[in-house]
């Protein structure tokens, strides 16, 4: 691959500002879209994915067992409303797909409001917003409706439309695969069955879809492979049937919630100290900006499935504001105004570099390991002495000599020294060049 | 034991403002007794003990060897004071036990101030109290006194009296023994051998009393066995002639001083990690409520000897204010109002929490490891999708299907999660009936 | 050695005030030598330590090929200046020797001022300040100079002249063996390379010769190793010529810029849990005065040789204010006033405090581990009992036989308990003494 730019290299010539740009358009794109965990609109997303990535899109008929689960019928809906007495629409699918509880059986039924009542679901905190409901695996119905607009409605007969199907067909889900040097894989993964909220996780499908595309043109030591799957059934149905390549998975990270104007959050594997868990926070304590790091819970996204003990993979999860923290959480208010270009790039710039250092980390061996080689004689350290300090390439070729005895990883020198891993690497790339340092394994 | 209430269940449906005042009630009775290491005062002790509960009383003859120690002699007294030259008794035991110096030699002797000065002793930073003081393995005799008392001695003869025998006979010691569903034992050891001091340790016999009735009434696990002795010669005694006992103690905890106001204190085993000093800990932290938490040290109770190397027992103690650390401590001011009901019955619930834990505690296998399985289709989960958190409940169950590979135990999971035990073992009851769980071991 | 005072006893009796005093006056003694790595300033150096303590001069031929570096050809100066036109010296090696760049090559030319400036060094920060620079292992020359000096320098022509010699020599260190009752050694080293710096390092050399001096006379369990090397090349030097004394090594200490009046900081060993980093952060801790213990870094003095990977030897770094943290360091302002006598004294008495661990540290056996021995029968412990604490020597017994299985060592047990390393050690030898304590090896 001589000539392809290493990862580090790609993200050092970004224009951030762009790409940017660039993911909320294609939030932009896929935001009007009814998404569900089977159906249509998730088959539209991932077409248009497909144009930008080469992405596959996956088939997996209902009824096919998946470990614990079975592939549910497949949702498709044409329109849905409440009607009040004179006809017009009191709640309209057509004005926002949040409207209907995502998975709503198809109905058509006249009924008082008090009969409608118990399935109409609002935010009484909240009295603007429509919030975001499902059903997936229990046969049920309903609306979902700004809390205002629920109190304003008179008492009467309504007309309660869901002009759905839900019918044998199949799952769908994308899959993009980048060979690399070595088999090990990196695993990637996004929800992709939520309607129209922008940042849950609207973001999480543009970001993996660029970052895709970066690394298709980069140098890769790893093998990359990206999942754009319906939340929990489709993580369920991968691992279900990739045992090969579940094998495989080195380090994964799952994508959600990365273009809201709070901190990056990094949420650790179920491993507590897997080498993306330190990646992730050499990475983000590095970046000097406000971050957390957090441990593992068996709550979030598909980081559960893949972080449950029989596969205990060491996937993290890199967010922004994680799920359930922000009040527009699961709203109408998660809409395009709240996720922000700038917000995008910044999670793009994370990802890349958790990448640079899970591509550049290693274990190296000092061939000069008793006292330390003079490297004034090879040009490596300035002639002139008796300054305070030398400057940080010495200090990380010093470092790297010092601690490169077989044992700890360029990752454990960069955090033991404070040194950003970038510089680091470019001090062991010196050595190995002046033949003062060998890869150990 | 099927109809038996878990120890969970009993502490639930006590009534500890009841079982306050009934401990307070049992200290007050046996407040006015003067105790020692050996003798009648320990044996009436004993003997109000076993109105409650199935308490057996062991003797061990003077003489008999005991490690490194001897059974020393039994003493008893009768009466003692000293009387000026009319007669008239400036220190008289019969107003407070406290004023001989305990495990005094007979005496009668007639001096001046000036020769009796050496064998008074006050405390002169807290003039109106009466220091408790012993001397147990030298032969020796003295009176303590309120140093304002001491003041006002005036010059002159004076006769000192100690009424006392100490002569071949007997140590004596309390133990009761519950059988429990496996030989395992939890020891729970209080020392019995001060004379009127309320909280040290009236208060731990009382409430180790009341332990030891409802864990007779309980289902229990474990074993239980409760020691009332004499402090140090006591604890040595019993571990001198119960070897085959001694290595089936998997946990226990020393009770003393758990009546006064102060916060809870739990004092680790020699160990520090022990099941039973998480156990404590745990318990503690949840109660939301001021505690501490402190390293094991050789000095204090009868930990010192249970966690002595060649013993090394899993024995922590649970205390309030921790010995030496109030300045009522060994003094005439650890009197029956310095000993609350609500505090030995706050005292009391914290044990019975910390059995709770212990009884319930233990390591699962998820039978179902690879992926969720799926919750909602057992009833175990909500229908309705889309909400922030779903309750503590299932959190539980989420905690616990995730770590369940046979390593954590369900205390090691709620410590991790921070959620409750007793939530974290409802959840796990829940998955075992639905056989997503498995005990492991 | 009956009779002979141990470390500890020595360093109680020993006058501080005078040792300060005296190891200033050496410092002051050695001040005007000019230093470098070779050549005879070191030599005087050493001659000037000879007096005082049974220091032998090693001498190693220029070109040797020690490690992957070469000793270098020898330097000796006897003049060097800057002179104006008017043949008046504007910068004269006589008034200091900062003034020339250390190891310049011999030069005499005429030159105008803008050739000439970029061969002079100074510090615009610092402009009353003499910077000292060196350039050792690449030939070339130059002139240091305070700033406000350099910016009075009018336009003209300047005559440059260094009156020195490079040429085969050898290179010198000084080297002192204390043998001990064991052939582990204890390795003290200090870079005796450095011109007119006080601090650094004429105060490290003070310091270990004044040690020397004190532990030749004491009972040694350790032998001794003192080296006075030229930084880097002479440690290095030296580690390539002793490979049976490195194997010996089992504790070691580099001493510098110890006179300062900042707080001691204590460098770990790149170990960083080696037995003389626990040692000197106990010491530290213990003085309840202000100090700092920081992690291994491979840059400083050298602990950088003695803790690269392929010799890792225990060897830490007790200084004062660290190299490089005060804006004295390596300027003409690190002269004969920023060095203390207190200073000296109190950094003498860590050094001594440290070596005292080191000598009474050792691992021991309860003889009695079944609950506690009685104390008392052996006129161990006060017979009157009821007071809150027992004394620190009672608390030190009692820690010790608690913890004495074979595991920890006093130095261990003096950590847990919080009582100083000198109180565990005499209540250790009082249980030796009473055959309640074993050495366990």
């Amino acid at each position: 691959m001589s000539g392809t730019p290493t990862v580090a290299a790609l993200r050092t010539a970004a224009d951030f500002t762009a790409l940017g740009r660039e993911m909320h358009a294609l939030v932009s794109e896929l935001y009007p879209i009814c998404r569900s965990i089977t159906g249509e609109g998730l088959r539209r997303t991932l077409r248009v994915l497909q144009r930008e990535t080469p992405l596959t899109i996956q088939e997996v008929p209902s009824g096919t067992a998946v470990l614990d689960w079975t592939v549910p019928r497949e949702w498709n809906i044409r329109d849905a409303w409440v009607a009040n007495a004179k006809g017009e629409r009191v709640i309209d699918f057509k004005r926002s797909n949040l409207h209907v509880v995502n998975y709503s059986v198809p109905v058509r039924r006249r009924m008082s409001l008090s009969e409608l009542r118990p399935r109409l679901h609002s935010l009484p905190d909240r009295p603007d917003w429509i919030p975001y409901r499902t059903s997936y695996y229990q046969e049920d119905w309903g609306f979902c409706l700004a809390h205002r607009d629920l109190e304003r409605l008179p008492e009467g007969e309504y007309e309660a439309v869901v002009d759905a199907t839900l019918a044998d067909g199949s799952l769908s889900y994308g899959e993009i695969f980048l060979p690399g040097e070595t088999s090990d894989e990196v695993l990637f993964s996004a929800h992709a069955c939520h309607p129209s909220l922008a940042n849950d996780n609207l973001s999480g499908l543009a970001l993996l879809t660029v970052l895709a595309r970066m690394l298709a043109a980069a140098s890769r030591r790893y093998s990359y492979r990206f999942l754009f799957v319906p939340g929990t059934i489709g993580s369920i149905t991968w691992l279900a049937r990739n045992e090969a390549a579940v094998s495989r998975i080195r380090h994964g990270l799952v994508a959600a919630c990365v273009g809201d104007a709070g901190p990056v959050t990094y949420k650790k594997s179920r491993r507590g100290d897997a080498e993306v868990d330190r990646a992730a926070a050499h990475v983000l304590k590095q970046s000097g900006r406000p971050h957390s790091v957090v441990d593992f819970t068996p709550y979030g996204y598909d980081e559960r499935q893949y972080g449950s003990p029989g596969f205990d993979l060491a996937v993290g999860s890199l967010t922004r504001t994680p799920h359930g923290r922000y009040p527009e959480y699961h709203t109408s208010a998660d809409d395009l105004s709240f996720v922000r270009p700038d917000a995008l790039a910044d999670s793009l710039s994370a990802y890349l570099s958790v990448v640079a250092v899970l591509e550049g980390n290693g274990r190296y061996r000092n061939t000069s390991p008793r006292g330390e080689p003079q490297l004034g004689r090879r040009g490596l350290y300035g002639s002139m002495g008796g300054y305070p300090d030398p400057g940080q390439l010495q200090m990380a070729m010093l470092w790297v000599l010092n601690q490169s005895d077989g044992g700890p990883t360029l990752l454990d020198i960069a955090d033991r020294s404070g040194i950003a891993f970038d510089t680091i690497r470019a001090g062991a790339d010196l050595l190995v060049e002046h033949r003062l340092l060998d890869p150990s394994d």
